[in-house]
């Protein structure tokens, strides 16, 4: 039986130092209104949404750096209600990345999930990957990334969860399933933030619970040779290419290594007219193709009608966790965080 | 300092039910001899590679299942004897699959590493990830893979190894190191074999061990829609475009995502005139890019000198493990085999 919902990735283009956030939830709400009209029922918006991408800057600790997060719960946020009533009114579902100011002062990098179905965040996501340094570069003109400086690792754990009333006829509690329940009730989903989609521990984490779709925000600069390190001098042109390339190349194998669909919404486009930022949000299937994709480095929509069937072919053959996968040789995986290598040879 | 060595992957083209195991060794001599020539040091040959794919047949205990392995210690093979000489005399190293029948009757898919300098089998692997069903399929024309009924899965644990007299100038044990040893000394290699390949778990598990360079032989069946199980039925051209992509997204990425040069060796061809198997050996670098890969589905050798060096970019920058990975997150990967989905929703 197909199980069919429509999703959307809500690129975000530039947001510079100067944008206020309501400037920016303007810009969102167009994005859902373009979206809905599509027939979307579920969007993605980016990373750090509301504003620029500010761990490339130094800031102090204190104000300077508090007005870039939201302070207490989301969900009460006045700069969000706009957005949460149109998704309340015209019924669509919302992914969102925000900074996270605690009521105890604790910072993350953050994501939630709204459901119009039940009104209410239904589950929420701290950046467990964070990248870059907690010092700046030294070189006076290098792109920092000082997410490890600004924000706690995400201390929630990669829990999958139930969204209902976006597939009509999914199976309810107490209704008989004739064998397994896979591809039959509500459609089971998964939130990382950016970096997180490079490692394949958390999607494995994921796809453990039957994940069916990936949601991911992300920031990803596309110049940033302090970052990388590369030994090759490229062009910046090179360069776009390159991480482009990886960022495509992490989501197609993830979401095909767990035959789940995933879509990712970046922020793209030079933020401060010069800080560059790749785009290629989009939608992939089970099987790793890439089903639909934004063309510019603006705000733009891609709107895409999946089929959550589509998943079996993957989780019932070719990657049928349970007759496949052989746990007692995984266990460095989450015994040993570094690298300890053979020992040197006489 | 650059850490440059010559590395080929021996694809092997159609082997018959009908081709004597003597025969294929003569191919296997010319495929060495070739890649020898062109420099190389190290040469990876395929999964099974001195029989036709015999896992898609069914055949009874015994005898008739028995002819297609090799049986002992397979450093004493007669069979192999020439290419162990080759080997010696040349001095070059290389990864072999094979059919491994125990002296106490166990069944393996193996592959083992020797090594010219020490004139040794160094590293044994047996594989883990046994794709296929124990049955075979009912409709009568399927493409069978009997993996399951004829295997009993790898009990070797993925130890990377280190490899001598490859690189000039590696450190040795009691030499003075200044700061880290990563990418210091000897090669550190892995070995798995095929349907292993799709899985993220035994690359992570070498590339925690350092792992620089993973060499993989492989049978890759280009027509099995038993097998994957897919709802879309495909042209034998499109069937064949879609299983080469995933071969090369999954080692792309796990190439990428562990910072690690790959050698991968396909069995490539019609077996019998009628059984398609995909080609695409390759090589890869710690990029995700591939530097060299064959362009025919017969005996074919691909070379290419390589610089360890290049690792060092992923291992200390965006995927220094130390730095980044969370493990106390991924406790799922290693306790829970198969799918626990999210209870259904009222």
């Amino acid at each position: 039986m197909p199980r069919i919902l429509t999703v959307a990735a809500a690129q975000v283009g530039p947001v510079h130092l100067t944008s206020s956030k309501e400037e920016t939830v303007e810009r969102l709400l167009a994005l859902f209104n373009t979206a809905a009209s599509q027939g979307a029922q579920l969007i993605v918006y980016p990373e750090l949404t509301l504003t620029t991408f500010f761990p490339r800057h130094l800031f102090q600790n204190g104000d300077e750096l508090d007005k870039w997060f939201e302070k207490g719960d989301i969900s009460e946020s006045p700069l969000l209600k706009p957005l949460f009533e149109a998704a309340a009114e015209k019924k669509v579902d919302f992914y969102f990345g925000y900074a996270e100011l605690t009521v105890d002062s604790k910072h993350y990098n953050s994501s939630f999930y709204y459901s119009a179905e039940l009104g209410k965040i239904i589950s929420r996501y701290r950046k467990v990957h964070l990248p870059g340094t907690f010092e700046p570069f030294a070189k006076a003109d290098a792109v920092n990334q000082l997410e490890k400086r600004y924000f706690l690792p995400g201390d929630i754990p990669f829990d999958a969860f139930r969204a209902p009333g976006l597939i009509k006829g999914a199976l309810k509690k107490g209704q008989e399933a004739t064998g397994s329940t896979i591809g039959k009730g509500d459609p089971i989903l998964g939130q990382l933030i950016c970096n997180d989609r490079r490692w394949p521990e958390p999607w494995r984490v994921y796809g453990l619970q039957g994940m069916e779709l990936m949601l991911i925000g992300y920031n990803t600069t596309s110049h940033s040779p302090e970052l990388w390190g590369s030994k090759k001098p490229m062009t910046l042109d090179e360069e776009y290419k390159e991480v482009m390339f990886h960022h495509k190349l992490v989501m197609q194998a993830n979401s095909y290594g767990n035959s789940c669909f995933s879509v990712c919404a970046a922020r793209a486009g030079a933020d401060d007219g010069k800080w560059g930022m790749i785009g290629g949000s989009c939608i992939i299937d089970p099987q790793g193709h890439i089903v639909a994709e934004t063309k510019t480095d603006d705000d733009e929509v891609v709107v895409a009608a999946i089929d959550l069937e589509d998943c079996r072919q993957g989780k019932e053959k070719i990657f049928d966790f349970d007759r496949h996968r052989r746990t007692e040789h995984y266990g460095l995986i989450s015994e040993q965080t570094g690298v300890k290598e053979p020992e040197l040879l006489e």
